[in-house]
């Protein structure tokens, strides 16, 4: 089959993780007959230092024509004092926004062979971490109304958390889906007990509820939530929540597996559209060194072949290639704990694709 | 001296904490010749059962004409089905606004004798923890506008985070002088690169640091801010925060600690009047069982001592008292490894006062 496939490498060590998804997309390609092509589109520092802009509009362009997009990761120390409307963080947000990516899958998920790398405690660890987190992506106060003003001589700021019923239930449904082909547990995030917003999420998540009744639904306060992804992840299959929650809350996940140098994640939108990137930021301090682990844009297009092109036996072929690879005792430095052989980013995506 | 305490039990275990937390006051009152004197005060749920409302405009006036006020913890399942405005929690709100605390000290420390408690790994505590959450307690959104509404036919609810300089400058100060009286540094948690309110925050702090130009100051996003307390919990000697980050950063700073149990806080406002509690909640499933640890409460005990009432020698004691009980083998249940002695909350308490 083909497919089209926009590709932001971004900036820092972007675009060296994203030519190792690349190169195993590409063995994919020939081992199962499929046509992928490749669009390179400018986005983040790397659009601004051409255009002037984090999303160029043919940049967004490109992308709606495609399939999917796969991104490395945008932003770095270089751009920090551009004027903010125009940072490479806006970029992301345009383009989740522009795309109507309201939907973000982050899995946490612990690697049998480097548990030791997680920050847990062993006897924690043990009980094993596997769940995702469900994040609202368009909403919230990320794209609420903000202003900064003057009020009385008193400088002002402030951001609207806004949801309605219609953005709830969209990415609730998707919540319980999530939970349908997993362990049908779901815990809503919210902090119900000050805010309104929470208290219309729990509502709609409610009446959803009755349409999925296999489904145990419970709700977790945020304080509450990030205590216990330390104490106990184990407890958790499937988190829904807002954008600043989900923002926060996966990121504590993501650490906490110890593997956040392997952690892919998809923010899709219903249809088999879908944008694919590592949960790991561009790391600029690395850049350009060829240590950088390429492991999580590798599963990012695992999961871009899974959700958008549904060819699941190819994207379960790449991750299977992945578990072997490390089974086999390959590290990048990022994970290395004395035991096995260190590789850099360009073998790793060798290794990888030659398991394929 | 003579000093005026406003005693809120509240609900769960809350009773039982405050009733160790007095005993070592009376043991300190005969000790040292101090008098204090204590009004109980309806809060919370208890409040809820008696009056209708969480708190009555008599508790809160109490309160404003105590020196300081000893809290022990709101809320319970009990009351979770009443209408909102109503709850327990909105108690607590009220009484952080109503008598003007707009600064929240929580101490992140990990006590050596319990260290194994963590749910970090032991190479990770062994650098140590020991860090503070200055977190912002009356503003935000918290306290912002709110509402629930339905717009074309379709139900939406906002809740505003807002801010203004003035909110900021005075908990910035706040934060600046624990920092000076500490290993100077402080780490200004926020999500700068979205939020309009955060680049308020960061402007107030950026003038203030004029003023401690011994102080380091740097920012952290709050994603950020979670992957780094698990990853390396020693990196941090102040935090300072809005309440809602501040909330979420702060539980998770004393989850792993292992602690919990332990450590107390200090909600105070600029002069010497203050609130103090316990960190951890009401506990409803344990209460009653004398099984939950005085500790944080007894350390409350001593913050007050120290802010409200300027008695430094007379907190050291209490602190000196704790550690060493601890030290001789005494746990509750929560804090019992394997090693010591475990005794109840009563036992605890009476272990502590005859030590001092
Ligand atoms: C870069 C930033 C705007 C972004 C966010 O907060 O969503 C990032 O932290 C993420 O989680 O993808
Ligand atoms: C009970 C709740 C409203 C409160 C808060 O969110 O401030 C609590 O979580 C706390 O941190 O003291």
């Amino acid at each position: 089959m083909d497919f089209k496939i926009a590709v932001i490498k971004g900036d820092g060590v972007g675009p060296e993780i994203v030519d190792e998804g690349l190169k195993v997309l590409d063995k994919i390609a020939q081992k199962y007959n499929h046509k992928f092509e490749y669009t390179n589109v400018l986005g983040g520092g790397a659009a601004i230092d051409v255009t002037g802009e984090p999303l160029p509009k043919e940049s967004l362009d490109t992308c709606k024509a495609s399939d999917a997009v796969l991104l490395g990761a945008v932003g770095g120390p270089k751009w920090d004092n551009i004027e903010s409307s125009k940072r490479p963080e806006k970029g992301l947000l345009a383009l989740r926004s522009g795309l109507g990516l309201f939907v973000n899958l982050r899995p946490a998920t612990m690697h049998e062979s480097i548990k030791e790398a997680s920050p847990l405690r062993a006897d924690i660890v043990e009980k094993g971490v596997d769940f995702v987190v469900v994040r609202e992506l368009t909403g919230g106060i990320y794209f609420g109304e903000r202003k900064t003003g003057v009020e009385n001589g008193v400088e002002f700021a402030y951001d609207v958390e806004k949801y309605d019923e219609n953005e709830i239930r969209r990415i609730g449904k998707k919540a319980f889906e999530t939970a349908m082909i997993r362990n049908k547990k779901l815990t809503c995030v919210d902090k119900a007990n000050v805010l309104d917003s929470s208290k219309l999420w729990r509502k709609v998540l409610n009446e959803l509820a009755k349409d999925y009744p296999e489904v145990e639904l419970s709700y977790m306060y945020v304080d509450n939530a990030a205590m216990q992804l330390v104490k106990d992840p184990s407890q958790f299959d499937v988190i829904v929540t807002n954008n600043i929650f989900g923002d926060i809350i996966s990121d504590e996940a993501s650490m906490i597996t110890g593997s956040i140098g392997m952690l892919p994640s998809a923010s899709v939108r219903g249809d088999d559209f879908g944008m694919y990137e590592p949960i790991h930021g561009s790391a600029p301090d690395i850049a350009g060194q060829n240590v950088v682990n390429p492991i999580a844009t590798i599963l990012s297009v695992a999961m871009m072949l899974r959700y958008s092109f549904k060819l699941e036996e190819e994207a379960k072929a790449i991750e299977t290639a992945v578990t072997n690879v490390l089974n086999a005792g390959y590290r990048t430095k990022d994970i290395y704990n004395g035991v096995g052989e260190v590789v850099g980013t360009k073998e790793m995506g060798d290794l990888i694709a030659k398991e394929i």
